[in-house]
């Protein structure tokens, strides 16, 4: 019996370390998810050529939020902190990350927001991660959260439970005016993007969204992004 | 001091008919992979048209196996059980389930084999889900283990670890003569297959697969089906 207690207790033990050394390396950031991957094309500038090269982005799963959210999850008084610049200026991935609860009694956690804070907290997700929390996600353009569902979002410091603004990000082209002169189409219109290579494929519907402050960049998902498996694009386009 | 004692058991406890729920549910069948989900395009058959209606389906992650690693993961002398009957004659999805297990100290779980046994065992699994594992996953047609890396498979009475064997399985269509016949390809050739929806593609290469006696089926993956969301599909083609 004593043999048994003792075998018991080192098992609870070793669990407690794993767990603790789980945490420890999440507090350390050592357990992070997997990196967005970017694709560039060095299309050449000027004399007729694009005005910016076309660059193609994986989103993985992040969130946008409020302050006061913000300070719901990590504290009173608490600020995004840089982790790293984002493509687009003023952009950043913040080392805040947080844990998304779904209805099925399963998380996803180490979700990281991304900065500057928003008017709005949302979820962007994507459909693999929809399945396997168990959430229809509606297909939507960021900040549309008519009829989007909600879901509960846990911090260090405290809990939050949205009512809605989880969604699936529809691909889309950040463009800025003489981006959607070059390719001759205005906000809210479609393009293609052709890829390329082994798992080559054709994204038939690429929704172009104007602010004058960006440069040109494609947003897909980690699923359209494993799809068309974009680390091995040989060749990439914009198209109408 | 007993107040505190009594509270951790109660956790532990608590903790332990938690893993005790899990492990009765699973064994119920009450957890269970995402359902492999299935889109039919019912064109006329004969007249001109195509000797089979075009039937897309997504496989969600599965295992082949050997009767020999069978024993090995469930017990001497266990057999394949039919849970329900796939699309082509003869194949299976089975009610054995087992654990993968990668090299990030990830696995995955409930991950159902496909009868019946082959002469090879084989884990075909999306990007999304070697990313997790940290497995970098080569891109093949299934059975061809050239170069292809192995994991550690866990059944409910043994684990093997296998040197080869871990895929992603490339986009195909299996078919018959009549349908080789019909799109004027070979076996090996490549088709496009074009999916209309709100997220709308054309997958590029759907490599042709015959076999005697198949009839029309294409496979892509969950990557490739969430990507399209292949469920709100409002028309489908396979096409050169």
């Amino acid at each position: 019996m004593a043999v048994m207690e003792a075998s018991r207790t080192l098992e609870r033990a070793e669990v407690e370390k794993l767990v603790r050394e789980v945490l420890t390396q999440r507090l350390r950031g050592q357990i992070t998810p997997p990196p967005a991957r970017e694709r560039h094309v060095m299309t050449p500038s000027g004399a007729g050529g694009p005005p910016h090269p076309l660059v193609v982005n994986v989103s993985a799963r992040h969130m946008h939020v409020t302050p006061a959210d913000l300070e719901v999850l990590f504290g009173p008084g608490a600020k995004l902190t840089k982790l790293k610049d984002l493509y687009q200026e003023g952009e950043f991935a913040s080392e805040q990350l947080v844990t998304i609860v779904g209805p099925r009694q399963r998380i996803i956690p180490s979700v990281r927001i991304l900065g500057p804070v928003r008017n709005y907290t949302q979820a962007e997700l994507s459909y693999t991660d929809g399945i396997y929390l168990g959430i229809d996600l509606p297909l939507r353009i960021s900040g549309n959260h008519e009829n989007t569902p909600g879901c509960t979002i846990m911090g260090p410091k405290g809990a939050i439970t949205i009512n809605q603004g989880v969604i699936r990000a529809e691909r889309h082209a950040h463009m800025s005016e003489a981006d959607m002169a070059y390719y001759a189409v205005k906000d809210g219109d479609y393009l293609k993007l052709r890829i390329d290579g082994p798992c080559g494929l054709i994204f038939n519907r690429v929704k172009v969204r104007y602010h004058p402050k960006v440069v040109l960049e494609v947003h897909i998902d980690t699923d359209e992004g494993n799809a068309c498996d974009l680390e091995s694009a040989t060749h990439m386009e914009l198209m109408k």
